[in-house]
């Protein structure tokens, strides 16, 4: 396994594959691999896309590759699958849209897609750039479909995020957005062509005055207009792509990438802590079938949950 | 706190909205109040409702209550909210169309945000259900907005899930509704007078014919008409409440109740190992200062997560 690192190391593509899939699947010592590339990680701009299911992610970050290729820079992208928990990720596949750049050596797409329970996920994705850094991509975009808590733990692997809305998604997307507002460095009214996009623009206006902006950074709204022809698209993605890049320079001028880099590295040891600790003492419980019996007496309600948790602490946990 | 659980159970409402915020705010030995009341609880219909943001859930439910109420049962709901880990929850507060039912002492509506990493909502809504449960609700409505990992984790508490879909919402929509696909026990198409509701429907009944249903229920498709008059409205929510009904005869007859009932208890003992075993570890290495010593020590790259990892366990977990 640490062989596979080595080699991902040197860009080998069909080494960086083998090991995302790994990652994917998680592979029993996968971690091997991690282990011998992190020390040369953290060069890559980290950008995060989310958004409601819908909001047209995939699209803007295809029309990002462009932006990005426009400038020579390499791109890696990891699109994590929504849908994951049930199909393990066949329905999106690599985001069909974004095959167009498969022959370009200078982009690298894949989606990502995991079973495991209890934030695997978030730790699957944080490895997952480590590996696009080291074979040397400039920047990595992680798309990710934005609501829940698991999805502000992969965001936070991102240095510059990107929050998508779009008009005419009614109330419960606007108290999504209220949510989002906190981890946004750029927003995107998407799909600005459509009903409802000023409304939606003042609206995200009037938010952000209510908002504290410690850092200095005040996020800007960018208007793009996907439903418009293709010329007026890429062009609003080549501003957005600018933002980006402002954003950057901003964190790095005012020493905050530390800061950024020291919520992902907080994340990161929170993943790996929950994979060395609380995943083997479940798997200690159930290939013993202490579990099955766990489960046998709550369905007897003979005890509860919390009580036969602090048994179980007391048995593995060192006081 | 025990004491607080004791009062639960005699279906005191002060003592029950201050232990559904306990839970809320995890309050610490909110656990001794659940302990309490856990030899009571198994005896609610728990139904699930989830979907993509705006699909008009909040909506659904409020009239679900009505049916519900029509035939004399009583209800509590737990709305879930998506905002959770940023605003506390405040902006969409007891979701205000439900607002109505205030008065009535058959309704018992909370909303439920917890700021908690690491699947803390899951144990939340867990705990949430067994407090309207030993309140004496005959169905406890369980609203969440569907999409990743955590919410297949809330979804897992109900007997009967509700999955809705609305005409117009793109692919990205439909992948996710593949995903859902397999924890569905009735889908609705809500905005059924919408252009598209029928391509819609056919859409997810050619998906069913691929699925398999093991326990022999496939689940019904319900179209809801909700920009209607609000009479046909209310009428196409009551053939939905019979829907709910029939499935619940459906478990109780072919013996899957148990099956659930497992499934249910399997998810809250995953709940309650993570807070007795992560928790306690993560906050002895923050009280002490490793925690923060170890970030320095991978912001240096002296190590990685992993490695890190394998240390903490080593020195807190019994072999």
């Amino acid at each position: 396994m640490e062989e596979l690192g080595k080699r991902a190391l040197t860009g080998d593509i069909r080494a960086v594959s083998r090991l995302i899939r790994n990652i994917e699947d998680q592979v029993p010592n996968t971690h091997e691999a991690i282990k011998h590339i992190f020390p040369f990680t953290g060069r890559a701009h980290v950008v995060g896309i989310t958004g409601a299911p819908g909001a047209g992610k995939s699209t803007l970050t295809d029309q990002l590759i462009c932006s990005i290729r426009a400038q020579n820079k390499t791109v890696g992208v990891m699109a994590v699958d929504p849908s994951s928990p049930f199909t393990g990720g066949a329905l999106l596949g690599d985001r069909i849209r974004m095959l167009r750049h498969a022959d370009d050596p200078g982009v690298f797409v894949r989606s990502l897609a995991t079973r495991g329970a209890m934030g695997g996920l978030s730790k699957a994705v944080g490895d997952g750039i480590h590996v696009l850094d080291v074979m040397g991509k400039d920047v990595i975009i992680v798309e990710t479909v934005g609501v829940g808590q698991q999805e502000v733990d992969i965001i936070n692997h991102a240095h510059t995020v990107l929050v998508v809305l779009v008009p005419g998604m009614g109330d419960e997307v606007q108290a999504i957005k209220a949510g989002l507002m906190e981890v946004a460095d750029i927003f995107i009214i998407n799909k600005a062509d459509r009903e409802g996009a000023r409304k939606l623009y003042k609206e995200t206006l009037s938010m952000m005055d209510m908002g504290k902006f410690p850092s200095g950074w005040r996020p800007p709204i960018v208007m793009v207009e996907s439903n418009l022809e293709p010329h007026t698209f890429a062009k609003s993605v080549d501003e957005l792509y600018e933002k980006i890049n402002e954003h950057y320079v901003f964190l790095k001028e005012h020493n905050l990438l530390q800061e950024r880099a020291q919520l992902k590295v907080q994340t990161e040891i929170n993943d790996a802590l929950r994979s060395a600790i609380l995943e083997p003492v479940l798997s200690r419980l159930v290939e013993s079938g202490e579990f099955d019996q766990m489960v046998q007496k709550l369905m007897k309600k003979e005890t509860d949950p919390y009580t036969l948790a602090d048994e179980v602490a007391a048995k593995y946990l060192i006081k």
